[in-house]
């Protein structure tokens, strides 16, 4: 125990090493707090705060006014019947699955769904067909194909799927399929449809019963301005009692909540930067200027060029990047000499070692920071360019 | 949408009513942020703070030092040859049963067991059966019973449940079994035994291979002064790679964390607590003196006498008051009386409306706290006293 108490000192003393730098994580940009979060958090931090004046259903509490944000804010911002908050966007997903579907059952997902999916599906033990494979460099899913492969499994397994998901936009390319399409083909073949919006519930306008969802799964963490574990899950009417149904011996709590959820400071925060959230998602066409003024700048240094549909409609973005890579080959640092050259720039959140290509997003950064960005990559061109002769 | 915009400005400016105030709700006092951990939120709180140098693997993140913290020193700490860091403890206890279990399958509960113990094995579509209910006052745990349980589970099923769980403590009386002993019973009919550790992992000393468990399940904003939500898992060897489960198609994302849980300011805080968490534990007797010293001074008052076995061995404790019971038939404010007395007194934490019966928790709190809520239960009792003629 003295030794335990002695080596565990260090953890008393933690600090972010990205603080102060310009982040182009895409998962990290939705994430940071709006200034009201902020302010809030000394107050909340403290275990299970929000519980104070719970009655046993955490989404009921009204002080802080939980149940009205759950109950009436989030189905309107998320265009459904009924809305959880959740411990994250693949917490929400593994409910809807676990909900409808038994063992052995199989579901339908685009082929470029995020593997929190997969691992989702995985967990509930039933299969997954995918939409066939996108391919470069647009890597677009083909609204039609859901048609296609649900015929094909109600060919091979007598029934139809018991879920489809389409990935909006994928975590990757940051490609928008045509969700409304899609959404009205599952509802064609009379197939659940969930939309995984975990990029784009928070940062773009989006609203399931236009896109014929009959779910919507978001994340706080990564695009609601929250703390992390949070994420949002929407449903329609139709399967609110499934979904969010009660336990036969305790009858105020969700089966598939466990009781309650992300208690404590997440949900604080995804309440306090909500009105922050409605303001961005409101100016979003701005975002996306930004993210195609950078692309576009970019394209500028020989042989870059952004893989996904073009031009993008997402922050999200996916660039190829060879002049890096050949560079990298003659470098010392190799794959790291990038990253390397970008952090002493004051640009952190390209993962580490790429340089033949690799996500980054500018979202909400200024068009000051984001000419800062452009230049730095253009600038680390110029120095490496003699490398490349 | 400007409609929502507006009606959603409220959001902004959340206050916590019982800051500043002495919280005996029991929940609350174990998961009061250290100063280490309070020091570090602001740096933390955005989304997804740990994820910055993640390579696919929330517990092998070695900055900040996530690695050494799950793989090293939390065994250490629970006991167990594997730990990892969950949504919480109900979320850790759904991930045994769900790997564990086949639908329809039994698992045999304490019957002081938590709710959301019912509601994982629900979840899971398990059945659960129950020790023989307890009784008043002591609501005592009979150890003996599991192995009668066991014996009538296999006569009636043809095996012994796959899973049997003890609740150490319990959340309503703090009573403390013998875990060993009913480990030493599991362990002879090799049924795995799961310790619910909620209310004493982090709060009082605790080994799970010392108590025959194979598994361990503990709550952080619960009992180990962390941002909620997380909790802990602890398992042996033997059922590791049955729990932590990797993927088939992404080899290193475990199935039942779905490829990750708690990411965020909760590990931070989790970590960060964890010297002052061992410290504290190390004077758990400080804190059981206090819990008896109070109880015992309570009785001073009519009618007034803790519930669960005696002397308490925990801080969490359930106390008769039918005293105020009677003062509540013909006060005003009715069963509301208590809780706006000790309001008025600077306390919070005695669940609304109650008055016959309620928990507490002195954790942490000051002999000179102490002091102050004990006397505040003799003012109020003095002040209605002529009531009660």
């Amino acid at each position: 125990m003295e030794n335990l108490i002695r080596e565990s000192q260090k953890f008393k003393d933690l600090h972010r090493q990205t603080i102060g730098y310009i982040n182009l994580n895409p998962l990290q940009r939705g994430g940071i707090l709006s200034d009201d979060a902020r302010k809030m958090i000394s107050e909340w931090a403290d275990g299970y705060s929000v519980c104070d004046f719970c009655d046993g259903c955490l989404d009921n509490i009204k002080n802080p006014p939980i149940n009205d944000f759950v109950h009436e804010k989030l189905p309107k911002f998320l265009g459904t019947e009924t809305a959880r908050i959740t411990n994250g966007a693949r917490e929400s997903k593994f409910i809807v699955i676990h909900s409808l579907c038994e063992k052995g059952d199989t579901v339908l997902f685009d082929s470029n769904a995020h593997y929190s999916s997969f691992v989702a599906a995985e967990r509930a033990c039933v299969n997954v067909v995918t939409t066939p494979e996108t391919e470069h460099p647009e890597f677009k899913i083909n609204e039609d194909s859901y048609a296609e492969k649900i015929e094909e499994i109600k060919k091979e397994t007598g029934k139809p799927p018991k879920l489809a998901l389409l990935t909006y936009p994928d975590g990757n390319y940051g490609n928008l399929a045509d969700a409304k399409k899609v959404g009205g083909i599952c509802r064609e073949y009379d197939v659940p449809f969930l939309l995984n919006g975990a990029y784009s519930v928070g940062r773009m306008p989006i609203n399931a019963k236009e896109l014929n969802a009959d779910f919507i799964v978001g994340s706080g963490h990564k695009s609601m301005a929250a703390s992390g574990p949070i994420g949002v899950l929407g449903t329609s009417e139709e399967y609110e009692k499934i979904v969010f149904r009660k336990s036969e011996k305790y009858k105020i709590k969700e089966v598939e909540l466990l009781g309650c959820t992300s208690r404590g400071l997440p949900v604080i925060t995804l309440m306090a930067s909500f009105p922050h959230v409605l303001e961005r998602v409101w100016r979003w066409d701005e975002e996306v200027a930004k993210a195609r003024w950078f692309l576009d700048k970019l394209s500028g240094i020989p042989g870059i060029k952004p893989l996904g549909v073009q031009p993008t409609g997402h922050d999200l973005n996916f660039i190829e990047t060879p002049v890096f890579y050949e560079i990298s080959k003659k470098h010392k640092k190799r794959g790291y000499f990038l990253q390397k050259e970008l952090k002493a720039k004051g640009i952190v959140g390209i993962k580490s070692g790429l340089t033949k290509f690799f996500k980054l997003s500018m979202y909400l950064l200024t068009m000051e920071e984001i000419k800062t960005v452009a230049d730095a990559f253009f600038d680390i061109y110029d120095k490496y360019e003699g490398l490349l002769e």
